[in-house]
């Protein structure tokens, strides 16, 4: 596996670009478009709020067929709480997509991302969408992921490449996400295109298990949004021979990297973060007790304030296990800062807080959690909680 | 049902009192006892952190003969986290107040509360406890309240008095709580005292019916504590006869009035808290619906943020009802925020800000939603999120 340039555009017969349409003020991109030169098998995942946005109801209507050609996307309005008008704006996005490139309607993916409860600006997406369809092109990675942005402060994109027999597999992917960001469902937006010949099916499946490890195990606020989605296309222009046995198992992984590099970037960007908080669950009963853990800790509002102050409140992490529904015995959890243990046996390890506080100086915080209670593990992400959350949160104005 | 004074010590034969014995610093309170003249049945309601504190493990071993008549409660050191000399350590406690009042350690309950994983400086609480036997008194109530207080900011003491048959009967009770605290579990301290005479079973279900209603309805940072409980003790100094019909409903409803009170004052008083959010949920399918969606919007880190800008983001409050685990549909849902409805049928109401901004200066925040599927109810309180949530939890040292 070799990472390389040109993030979502690098797999073979992918197009992107990306612009302002007026959406948002101040001329910042908010118009993204994603397009593969043939038909591509595709998956998704969708966020698992009961309140969902007009795009999403769309998009999963779409996607039962397996298949897409194009991917729209917009920042600064979630067309989401928009009712039966919404849904049609968001089919109108659809059509037009598939009008400029003469392909099927059910053939474009829809997403949008902003604030909630407001009307898109049809005319201005319409006339963006004419712009967009006469830049795009195959260094426009940089542009689309760009115009996904909301409260994110960087632009998060990757792509790697992997040996499938004498083929050349790439798969690129783009993502956006800052706040609103639970790990209970996709989380977000990603992104992702592969030149990879897969079955709509397959994809999925690859798909559901990379999220599980990546974007499911990442958490800001622990607020699930109404319009997260995560949406891959598989052009087949590699022309590999159908995947097994340890090509297969490249793609994976790939493909894992791809999610884990995308989330993690989601974490450490994440509203107001300072510090990326890393929590790793060893000794596990089960894989599902480790993931309860690590979520607990990574979400806990108290470790994450602990961690901006810097300050290596082990009692707050041991409260987060305790209370994350894993099953546990206080007496048998180790728990570690950087390399510092600072839990031994349950109890206070009498650490030299000079040690570990040098390593909570840093911009990537590893705390490690052995449960003493079986062989499963789980990592999860988060940020540190800081007053700019607060800020960015608070000054927000509906 | 009557509000008097008195707090704790307003049942009949309840002493109570509290000062500084050397585990806080400045001088703040930091010892409580409360004390019955006769033994008490009592009831009590823990914590359901796997991780429990050294006195939460002693607790829950005494309470089981339904009979108390102590309780001794220290602030400032959580005995959390320290392992069998953690649990000497309670033990002892207990034994001394035992000693002192010539009563069995099996009816001493012991709480504490404050920073996890140190050791209690047990000869300031021995020596402690000792001043506290000669200063018991009948109104000592205020001072308790001030012992167990941490970031806490005011004290929470409340009595009520009601009419049974001849019989006068009196409920009082005092809480602590102010960060750490969720909606799973009993949350925090609260110790009530009545001079009823009620059986410890009928004691224990009226305690769990009101905890359900109160403090398990009360969120300031989905951090369930490792300390958590509520005592209650009844003496039976008012020598009524068994609660049954009118006067055991104005009993019950005496006791929710006591919890849910304290539970309304810890919300208030929640870190850094600036205002009150009172969330009421009205039309849900079953209980368990309208609680999970009222505690999600009370608890949604980006409704608190709003809420502390004083912005009306009903987009927050719907994504978090949809993501609350109620079974709910969007197109029914109805949201007022104070008298202003804002979401109309799942959309944006088409409001005007200016009414719906005044109310949001205020110091109380109320939003009622109507999910339109049934006739359930629930109410959850919490508190806004502010800068000064992170700066107490950030500049907390370990």
């Amino acid at each position: 596996m070799k990472i390389v340039t040109g993030g979502i555009t690098a797999p073979k017969g992918i197009k992107a670009t990306g612009l302002h349409c007026g959406i948002k003020s101040a001329g910042k991109k908010d118009l993204a478009l994603i397009y593969s030169e043939v038909l591509a098998n595709a998956a998704a995942v969708f966020t698992r709020n009961k309140v969902k946005a007009a795009p999403i109801i769309l998009s999963m209507e779409n996607i039962k067929g397996g298949k897409a050609q194009a991917i729209i996307a917009n920042s600064g309005c979630a067309n989401a709480c928009t009712g039966a008008e919404g849904l049609e704006d968001a089919r109108l996005m659809g059509k037009s997509v598939a009008s400029l490139f003469n392909i099927q309607s059910k053939h474009v993916l829809v997403a949008s991302t902003g604030a909630i409860g407001k009307k898109l600006p049809m005319s201005s997406i319409l006339s963006g969408m004419r712009a967009l369809s006469k830049r795009i092109s195959h260094d426009g990675s940089s542009d689309a992921a760009d115009a996904i942005l909301t409260t994110d402060t960087r632009r998060k994109e990757i792509a790697v490449r992997i040996k499938a027999g004498g083929k050349t597999i790439t798969i690129g992917g783009i993502a956006k996400g800052s706040g609103m960001i639970a790990p209970n469902m996709a989380t977000m937006f990603a992104f992702i295109t592969t030149d990879a010949e897969v079955s709509p099916s397959k994809l999925k499946a690859y798909l559901s298990g990379s999220v599980e490890k990546s974007f499911n195990m990442t958490v800001v606020d622990k607020d699930t949004s109404t319009n997260d989605c995560v949406f891959i296309m598989a052009n087949g222009l590699a022309k590999n021979t159908p995947l097994s046995g340890d090509v297969e198992k490249e793609f994976k992984r790939a493909l894992d990297h791809i999610c884990v590099y995308l989330a993690k970037e989601i974490a450490r960007d994440g509203e107001g973060a300072t510090k990326l908080i890393e929590v790793k669950v060893a000794g596990a009963k089960t894989a599902s007790d480790a993931r309860l853990a690590a979520k607990a800790v990574a979400g806990s509002d108290l470790v994450k304030s602990a961690i901006f102050g810097e300050d290596p409140n082990f009692g707050r992490i041991m409260a987060a296990v305790g209370y994350s529904g894993a099953d546990i015995n206080a007496d048998l959890v180790n728990v570690f800062i950087g390399n510092t243990q600072v839990v031994n046996s349950g109890k206070a390890s009498g650490f030299n807080i000079h040690n570990v506080k040098e390593h909570m100086k840093g911009k990537e915080i590893l705390i490690s959690i052995m449960l003493g209670q079986g062989t499963s593990i789980a990592t999860a992400w988060g940020c540190d909680l800081t007053y700019n959350y607060v800020k960015i949160n608070a000054k927000y104005h509906t």
